[in-house]
This record gives C-alpha cells, structure tokens and sequence, in this order.
C-alpha cells in the first residue's frame, strides 16, 4: 500500500491515469484537457512509464513531425479500481455530489458498483465498464 | 477524484488510516507502529481531523496525563475502498506478492474480493470485513 501511493499519491499522477482510461493518448490532448505546466506533464509521463503504468511509442502523421503517445499497460489498467474508489469518495465526501458520475455497463447501460463480494460471485468485466457523467443538477 | 487525491495522496496519510482501520487509536501506539517522526504524525493526524476523516477524543488514564486519541469518522471509514484498492494493487504490481493478505468475512471467514458488481447484487457489508495476513512464504 506504501509502495502504490508513492507511485499514485499525486494528483496530476492520478489526472493522467484518468485520461489514459477515458482513451486520451497522446501528449498534446493531454495538456489541452488538464491544463497543467508542459514540464509537469512530461515528469509525470516519465515516471508513469517508468513504473510500468503507460508505455510509450511514437507516430507521425503525414506532413507532421513525429510524436509520443502513451497507452495503459496491464499494470496501469489494474488502477482502475483505485481511481474508482477515489473518484467514488470524492464524490460523496468531498463535492458532496454523490452520483454526478455513475458505472455502467458498456454492453447494456447497466448500473455498476464496487463493492465487497464473496470470492465466486459473478462480477462485470473491467473491458465492459463504462463511465456515465450526468450533467444535470 | 482530484480532491481525493489531495487529502489521501500521501504516504504517511495513507498509513495512519490503516492503522485506524485496524482499531489503533492513541498517538503513542501509532508512534511505535509506524515510526515515522513525531511532528510528522502530528502533522497528518491533524490535517486527517481537519479533513473531517479522524476525530479527536482526550482521555486520562489514572495517574497519567491526558492523552489525545483519534476514531475514524464516517468519511474515514468510507475511505476503506480505496485503502483496499491500493493494498490489492500494490500486492500485485510492486511487491509481486498476490494475496499477501487477504479480505475475509469476519462472521464466518470466508474470502471476500473488491470487485465491480451489478447494481442490486448481494454485497458484503463494511462492518463484516477483516484482513487476514498470511505469514508464510
């Protein structure tokens, strides 16, 4: 548990992470959506792949110069249920706003929990979970 | 999740609570356990009852001066997902050692996992959790 916070006690740390599971790749999207200094930004990649949570390569574009682009490994795709639960907390503890964003199921539109369940129970897929934001209110 | 992250981002923080989650109460105990300096736990233990996560009770024992202990409130105790969510992904990516320690039900001991469950699905309830830590290997 000490060892994952130093990895993901930090805020822009956690941002990235959140960008990278809403499908957010590359550098420059990155920058735009989160509005943090580029020299934060380029730190936080570094040491995100350098802890095993996003690799990195590189694409060029026709008539563009080459550039990086930054997708989960299975390490960093196995924080999902941490970013869950903060974002769940936050939401009800922090912004006082529980439910402004919910789980669904891709598939279906089911809505999804954590929780705690006997090892055996049936549970929802992690590539079948989505995010739903809701706007009103 | 961004707030979230402010007030549980840090190590120490982090720890604390634990120790809180598993009953400890009084400073001089989390001194011993955690070792980490005094001002230190002073610190955090203060900005935990500041953030609404810990309260502060005073009691005497006879013959000994008053001594400050600190009780998870509702917002602490609802933090325990993501305490779990850092133990389950710290176990499997940075000490490479699943299943360490593992969530049991407290009542009849059978294992339990922090999952993603359908909306309505039979769930374990906080108060029936425990930890149980494996020594071997």
């Amino acid at each position: 548990m000490v060892q994952a916070a130093k990895v993901l006690g930090d805020k822009w740390t956690l941002c990235i992470l959140r960008e990278a599971f809403y499908g957010v790749k590359r550098f420059d999207d990155m920058l735009a959506d989160l509005e943090l200094p580029k020299a934060a930004l380029s730190g936080r990649l570094a040491t995100l792949v350098e802890e095993g949570l996003l690799e990195k390569s590189m694409y060029q574009e026709p008539g563009h110069r080459k550039r990086a682009a930054y997708v989960l490994t299975q390490k960093g795709r196995d924080a999902a249920p941490i970013l869950v639960a903060l974002m769940n907390w936050g939401q009800a503890h922090v912004l006082k706003a529980p439910g402004a964003t919910h789980l669904v199921t891709k598939s279906a539109g089911k809505p999804v929990k954590q929780a705690f369940v006997l090892e055996g129970q049936e549970t929802v897929a992690r590539d079948d979970l989505s995010l739903k934001v809701d706007l009103e209110g």
